[in-house]
């Protein structure tokens, strides 16, 4: 293990993304924190964007042309898709690895991104270089890597509720349905009508319905884990909650299936596997609210034959901001648990 | 229409639905409220109970015995399931017509209640005289008969999510799934550790997959209205909220389909349903709170070549106490809408 | 009582109030909703604003100017300060009736009213001619008004508050605190900073300490209430919660004082007041939600020797809507509560 | 500083405090958790408790006899209080240290204690040897302390909210009164109707009035910084929120006031304490939950010549669990920060 202390740098601090990663890089062991940069915000101390820093970050932000000539060990990008290529393509020649949280290098091509996102990508050569960074299923392309593609959130509680049923080719073509939902944080911190208290509280709909851009980054990735074209229904729907999703998935297997193998599948799959936490009986978003965790509850339905399988994260860490430090930290060939070791926020 | 004043009881009031009951029958054009029953508080003032009754209920709670020798043109159980076939068996030979708001008489036969509930029942000859009491599917019905078992929660969004589907026969075996979410009322005003409010706020989960009691009263209503055995995948979870059901149901077409079918479908069937709002975009919950109204989006996705239909209502209200009085204006052949014209209350 | 149907106006239709409104008169029995206006949404039905309200208040909304050649018996301004006073001034020789919800006619002179509002009055002579209406204090003068000033949310819940202890001079000068909590639709529709809702959920916080408008409004009626200037602290906080206001309010009575005494005079003041309920126990924004209540709880600390006088009310109604449904009523001469008879909804 | 590794053990693991207390010393530098205990769950792992620790405490819990011949240096009681006053009795001769986190020693006499909790004092020898473990006001007298009384979590936010102006006698007798607003996990973890989520969610109320036991609490300890008998006026509220307390303080100044010397007699008394971080807006609960800060905004109103003080903690951790690692801090002569370095969880 290495012990050094490298230099990073957060572009974009005006987010729940941006704050969540200077929460957890402040208290990383091997990391500083050489700049962070807000546009509109450049000049101010960070703890005047997020109170709640007060005395503990109150460094200076700084507008992101100070990366240019910096040397940085890694550099995160906390931007909105569209903003965030132009940087990646802007610093491509740095010696720095960049990991970026936004999606635009999540997807496989150039024309699987505009025919989803409804925008012309300025950077297509990214695409091969950039590395899907979810570290239950990548650990060693994310290590060789100069460029991750930080997993959305909701395909990372899904992909990894039924990761170990798709690398065993055991679900029945297109049956797998993903019923998530997720705290309003996933909405990001722009006011809007759909952030606005008053149509959040004590109410619960369902959007994106058969739209959702997370549809096709769950199906690549699945897809490339079993070897076989993967068709999915995902609907999201808006927890009035802060933090966390919880995805429900429904899938006939396509063999003859039991609790005690169904069980055992998982538990193998995720062995060696710190932060994915098989349960035996379903999780709660406070389960894991404020960690790192993943818990997962696989199920067999013997009346209906099927297979439901709940999985819990908190989006703004297992679904953006710890999930990007656990790749920094393979990046950079530190141990794999070092700096996410909260323990969930409950109650 | 009739416009005479018929009395009715409410036995069971320290609930939410007795509690509701109460509220809705108050306000009724047609209606006294004879007595209110609570063995446990009987002597005290209705709204010692639910002090937002103050002024407006001070009726006094009597016990159960008081209905024994009263002439009453309905009676309402608002009991729990177990406690309430002993009170329908016991004024069995009343003329009083009965309206059950538990589960005892929702299933098809002592059996399967027996199964599903894991408790035996203490009057079985009831199952033949019960009428499943939704207006939408059973309105004749409903007028013809002296008891009236009324529809459990879930049931009810998950049935009027597809009824316009099963009564065409139109979707493929065994394909419905349910993934169903409620407010925490729908566990009932027991102090428990479910109900405990860290344990619910900002939290979200599922629970009793696979085995909730509900399951079979959809799979039974489902079946009669097809007329083939359908067996389907029941998920429910809680929502932080007080008050609301919305169901996300998916199903699989027997033949072609498409958006404008689709909706004319769903339109034909409910046109003379003055309760069921077919909507263009997704419902939420609030947008029925306080009210009777069930809001059903049927849609359809090309790309899947699946129905997702999502339906919402308040499940205290046409989940339970709204749901009741629908029944009784059918019973007694007032006015459909009578007493029932409640608009939403939101924010 | 008279029974005729009165045409109203509803001006402004795109915020809480306007949509309170109507859902309020809509259930009226004795007024006919002749208009609904919005500048920015005309020639939309209400219902694309308010989904609440499809298949029920679908009437498609009109410009402002539709009003100007209008027979109205009452015109309902649900509009933003400083833009209300535009209409007023324009409309002044109508003889509709106006009823304005919001601040611009509130205080007792266009001086006080720049100074509070920061903002220069365009139609000074309204002061002289609108009453204040808060019913339980000035019902005579509403009677005959032409023009009415409906008051604040906090001053409605503050004034009742303590309105009979000011009445009959009963507090030290100087001596009242009231601290302030309020539901966040206090804070309107607009989408802003302050109403995300990750700032407002699971949160709790002070604002506008020490320089709130409503401190002004409260000074000005318990001055003229008591014959004797009153000088106060008023200090709101922001509640997570949907609607309501509850006030905690302060005081030193000038004389001797026993708990009997204190509910003799509450009891004594509100006894014609059917929508003060005086209570013996603290009320909760609950149990007055959706209702046109305010619930009163005064106790004497006969430790401490101070008065607390507790008020709930709902902020959207008894702070705004049905307060001005309910001087619309006496304008009319219509009976009192018609209109208002909702039960609070809880939960 | 010393860096040895010390043994501790908790006493009572089933509630918030004990959660909260096991979370924070699991990632204490210089603790190990020798024992954890609970008479009712004795056998099972701390995490069948508490599912969010699964996989990284499942320490079996054990009974608290396990504590009398344990080797220990420092005992934490998260018990109610009544039963605390038992084991500090029964562990009087022991050589660990006693950090008790109920309500039990943290009074002047058994005669104070048993008029304000309504209950007879077993161990009254303990009152002359605790002392009461607030360390921005007792950090020397904690250190040398073998009896720590944790400071109730009104009490921590109240005092703290007002020590710089009682500890110069800034303040006119009597007149400070202290609105008080907690989250619900105040009420423990016990299902009851008070934590019943549909009485608190969306709600609001105050309760307690006038006799709640934190009040003599706060007026022993401004009494002694001051010198003076301090009388106040105490009320709690309950916010629907989990965590957090938010006070707003009201008092009449003895002497001439302006904003600026208000601020430099708060940042003057303030200016060593790490975790009291003086705001110039006023703080939110957020902006200090989950961490050890105490955020106090003090605001001189000079047209009422009052100051008010506001103050924000975390009641299950400055109010309670890390304010008991703070005292275990100064009591082991530990670096006063270690394990505190929580930065708060918001969004």
């Amino acid at each position: 293990m290495k012990t050094s202390t490298y230099k990073v740098a957060i572009v974009g601090a005006s987010g729940f993304t941006g704050s969540e990663l200077t929460r957890l890089l402040s208290g990383h062991p091997n990391v500083e924190i050489a700049h962070i940069t807000s546009e509109s915000h450049a000049g101010k101390p960070f703890s005047a964007l997020h109170p709640q820093f007060l005395n503990i970050v109150d460094k200076t932000l700084e507008k992101a042309s100070v990366v240019d000539d910096a040397e940085l060990d890694i550099i995160f990008l906390a931007l909105p898709h569209g903003v965030s290529m132009e940087f990646v393509k802007r610093w491509k020649d740095k010696k720095s690895k960049i990991i970026d949280l936004s999606g635009d290098f999540r997807l496989s091509s150039p024309e699987v991104y505009e025919s989803w996102y409804q925008k012309n990508h300025s950077f297509q050569e990214g695409f091969g270089k950039a590395v899907y960074g979810l570290p239950e299923l990548k650990a060693e392309e994310v290590k060789n890597s100069n460029l991750i593609a930080n997993p959305g959130c909701y395909p990372t509680a899904s992909i990894l509720s039924v990761a170990p049923l798709f690398a065993a080719d055991l679900v029945e073509a297109d049956s797998l349905i993903i019923d998530a939902k997720s705290g309003l944080t996933g909405a990001g911190i722009k006011a809007s009508e759909t952030t606005h208290f008053s149509n959040v509280n004590d109410n619960f709909k369902a959007y994106g319905i058969g739209v959702h851009r997370h549809t096709v980054e769950i199906e690549e990735q699945l897809s490339s884990l079993s070897g076989k074209k993967v068709r999915i229904q995902f609907t999201p729907h808006l927890i009035p909650a802060d933090r966390g999703i919880l995805v429900t998935a429904y899938a006939r297997p396509n063999q003859e299936m039991n609790s005690k193998k169904l069980f055992d599948i998982y538990n193998d799959f995720y062995k060696d596997k710190p932060f994915v936490r098989v349960r035996n009986t379903g999780p709660s978003i406070k389960d894991v609210r404020g960690s790192h965790y993943c818990d997962v509850f696989p199920y067999w339905d013997s009346r209906t034959e099927r297979i439901i399988s709940i999985a819990a994260i908190d989006n703004l860490l297992k679904g953006a901001a710890s999930e990007a430090v656990h790749n920094m930290n393979l990046m950079l060939g530190l141990e794999e648990r070092s700096g996410l070791n909260q323990i969930p926020l409950r109650p």
